[in-house]
């Protein structure tokens, strides 16, 4: 099969959908891997890497869509992509249709048999394909969260580790699926105090199995939430008597 | 040198100075060690495991006293034993004097060479023979603690480490010298919340350094103390639905 | 629907079958909830907490089973309670029927529609509300069981998690289920040797998984369980010289 | 002694020198504390607690200064500050005099007690002012670096703990001392692979009885430093095949 | 049923099918079990062991087959073996026909009814009598490949777990099922540095759960196992300056 | 100065007593390397690395003496080397002149300024160029021994770690200073149940901080030693039914 791999286009979006490793993979499986030329500069792949990987570079885009069978792309096609879809393309992107009337019509109206990554589904019903961006927002969010802590982003000047003798910062997180899970490792990991609240019993069983008192597990109702977000709400910025008072906002000076 | 370890006599005592292991030692040192008649019953050592150490059972007490050069005893020595010491006895004893006037008089009196354990310091200033002692003491204090938060013992009806979705109890203790590391190295164990309160800075950074977040750090001030305190008598009784709202007291039913 | 908890009445029994908490789940589902007054006592709830939650507090029992549609407890009824029973109640308790006959036909008599929870079975055929009672029952073993190594409580006088240079106690836990990876869990915790057996190896694997060293996992066969309990039970107790010997035991004194 | 705490007012200082726990203690110890108007609000204490703590709360710096025998603050003093000055004031706060003729020249003529925190040194020879600080910076710099490896912020739009079958960052650190260490810890804690160099094996020794294989230690020399920093520059980022691609810079559209 | 044990005959085979604990489990259900003289010698168990157990010693091969109704075996039988089966025989033991005409015509030529261990199968699909091998297997292969990591055994000299200052060895495993998993296990107790690599992503994220960044987990990808196995090699050997250059190779001298 | 680093001569030494890394930092300090040709070989350095490191190459073993002014080496000068010693010559290598009159007598006769690394002390009376090699010895200790427990080598067939069900090996460990303590960190890693013996009792106290009950601590005395050397002998070897009774002894037809 050929496929293709053409540059994103839409503002912002810096991935490419195919990793010179990945186009290795499917050389290596009999396919041809067309890939735009610099579409995986966004990402710091050069056109050397999937040149080696066994794929060809193309100038456009439109040499991509015209000579490939599948398309592969990170983001929903924008209109002048759609347009170059024929019938007997298969498109494998995040299509994310629901909302967007606009596109769907444009995709029927190509005829092209389109596969949307959010929809791909394990036969024990997981979804593959958002099981790995779940994970990714999910450590994301605790980093970012943490900036968000410090005074020059508008927060309290307050570290999430704490230091010995200082309170961490308190997080509380609702739910206990991948998102929720791998922003309670990263919370855990920088020092936070963590509570993690499910309605899943099992699941915040399998966290007391891995975490013990690293993390603490909350059945989560009406009032626990309430209790434990007011808790951490509780800004605990009184630790320290004169000496190492201001530790808690050092950051936004140094 | 010719040891004796007389049965103790205090009311309760039931410990042994000496174990038979420890009657191995002296007596591969050369020295001679006669033990009382079922000294050792109290702590479940038989007079057979003394004999097989190399000890000597003795009938009596005062065949103990009368023919050792030095007294090895767990508890300071009651009347009837004050009159047996004479100026040629080494005592080595827990003593206590400071508040028993009684004693320090008779032990003067008797001429004997008495070494207080508690006395007893290495060069380094740490105090060998007391160290054990706050080590036992602190992790007992959480475990006889642990049983206090129960219903039947006057408690709240808590269980120390709480279960998957419930929090569990809050432990607060306030210096992290031997005594409290230990006891709070077994409430870590037991699931608790653990926060220390220590002045001491450096100690407060080897427990992060070995506990992370299992355990919080909290330098010691009358406000934090306060808080640390009054969140932890702030009760978390309230994190259950009503399917297994009552699982933090069935223990007295059990 | 009206939901009725009245105050328990079985001897000893101090719990309560809902929290305020449960029930301000409830009202916010658009349920009526009537507490009887005083039954969060035991259990340290207060009626006003129950108010706040949006229940209602009524004088009796009888007004409880008079006006309320389901009936919530925690104990199985007891006579005076089946007699309040109507054809158009439902009971949700447990009631654990099988060896009590009288129950059995008052319940059968009354004509009322009677839940057990630990009947309550998920499609995966656990037992959502036994559950945690053993999560409950495995954590408090430990704790029960350390207190009786105690010398006051008849045990020998040992310390759960030993001192450093004196070796723990030994705990041998007979089934990997729930209970008993409670019971260890809490057994680790405090610093025993522990040694947990089961028939089921994929459960083993689990444990050492989880745990690797700090807990040792053993086929269940007679002859393991055997020389586990016999050496669980070979009291290491001659550990240390005379200098720090007693420390065994030194517990029923502090 | 009467202590005077004016409120901060070089360019972005928003800390102040002594929290309302810190008043606290002052104030148990007999002193009186007076503390200007508003001085804790860029740390989010309120006048109100500086009161309920003791303090006084006083409308200007004229007038702190013009009272209070000891002066303490955060950052140096600025001209403004210098010019309240007099002989019989302590001045208590971090001065780093030695690149500043001008503040030097200030404080020499003013006549005051001037205690910079950089300089008190334990007997030790540690500076239990400074410790804190590099605490607070080495936690810190492990949180900004992650924010830095980002797109948004230039970098190559890599997560810091990688997820399950991608490689973390790589994370090398020059110098296992305080800074190094908190560095290390947060960053380990968000799941990158760190490597830390010092030329004192013993603290590498107590890193890796910390740490294990979470951390690697290695002896700092120029071609160590060079291979370390190589290998985390090769950026590992060919891990996955197209599926999951992008997994990697997802962030910026998050 | 007659259950008989020969002893194994085939070349280097010390095992024995039946320890005296198995033995004793046979015998209390009812059981009898003869065990030919000596046929656990080669794993340290005696014939007293056995009969300890309620099993009969018989003195030769011929009358175990003769008497028993069933044959268990570690190996599959050998020619003699084989001439001694009946139809009325059942035999237990690995058998591995695939590669094997001869065996296989003997087995059937002898209408015994042979179970071959490799091929019992759980409702799961799993291999219950191979999964405790393949844990013995990896486990056993990452302290066999320490071993030739050494000069003596044609290595480059290479400690596997390094020492503090000095890098570890690298280690790779390809596939995260039970073999890999259990020799990941004991290469990161050794302290190596281990990268695991499959294209199970549920399992990597089963590892990350439990391992977190002592172990690196990598989607097993032709690029990536080169890369990984690239760095692995590229042995890093300059990491100290002359005073502790040669520790890397010391063991053989020790 | 100029350094020379003669090939190692003496019977089964392959190591270098300089790395290129080494050379490096010496270059870089102002001095000359000299290298005598494949010097590195046994170690697995080429004389390319040297010469990319600064160093230069030599022919002979007699120019490296002729032209140096410091001799560093691994072992201790054979005849032929002591016979190209002068007086100008310093000679730094290991030299364990106790038992060995002759070398003694040569290097005084010499003239030359011979250090002995083993003789290098710390202001602090440690020996850090005898420490890195009690960490190597320690952990290659454990290493070793687990081979020694396998059936090919004349052990009995034992896995250091066991596996699930299994009881993993009983490692004793007297005393816990470098060489105890890494021995003792790679058998835990491996999955043993390991005791350690000291006098020490804060010694035991550190392994207790760090290891908990991943690890057993014990004082030292004949009985504790008798003791645990003796449970440790009482091999564990019926742990497991017939189906899976010989993983202990697999090891060797794999």
């Amino acid at each position: 099969m050929i496929v293709g791999v053409p540059k994103e286009i839409k503002n912002s979006e810096f991935r490419v959908a195919m990793t010179p490793a990945g186009c290795r993979e499917f050389v290596a499986h009999g396919h041809n891997v067309l890939v735009e030329r610099l579409a995986g500069e966004g990402s710091s792949f050069t056109d050397e890497e999937y040149i080696a990987a066994g794929g060809e570079i193309v100038d456009t885009a439109e040499e991509v869509f015209d000579r490939a069978e599948m398309i592969v792309k990170v983001k929903e096609p924008q209109p002048v992509e759609i347009a170059r879809l024929r019938r007997d393309h298969v498109l494998f992107t995040y299509l994310h249709l629901a909302p967007d009337f606009e596109q769907t019509a444009g995709l029927v109206k190509s005829g092209a048999v389109c596969i949307a990554y959010e929809t791909v589904e394990l036969p024990n019903r997981t979804l593959p394909l958002l099981a790995p961006m779940s994970e990714v927002a999910g450590r994301m969010a605790t980093q970012v969260g943490a900036e968000y802590l410090l005074k020059p982003m508008g927060g309290r000047g307050m570290l999430m580790g704490g230091v010995p003798g200082v309170l961490p910062a308190n997080v509380v997180i609702l739910g206990a699926g991948v998102v929720g899970m791998n922003a309670a490792y990263v919370a855990v990991g920088m020092g936070a105090n963590v509570t993690v609240l499910d309605v899943n019993l099992d699941r915040l069983r399998y966290i007391d199995d891995l975490w013990g008192n690293r993390m603490r597990t909350l059945y989560s109702l009406r009032h626990n939430i309430e209790e434990a977000v007011y808790q951490a709400d509780h800004l605990s910025r009184h630790h320290l008597p004169f000496s190492i008072a201001w530790i808690k906002s050092i950051h936004f000076t140094i």
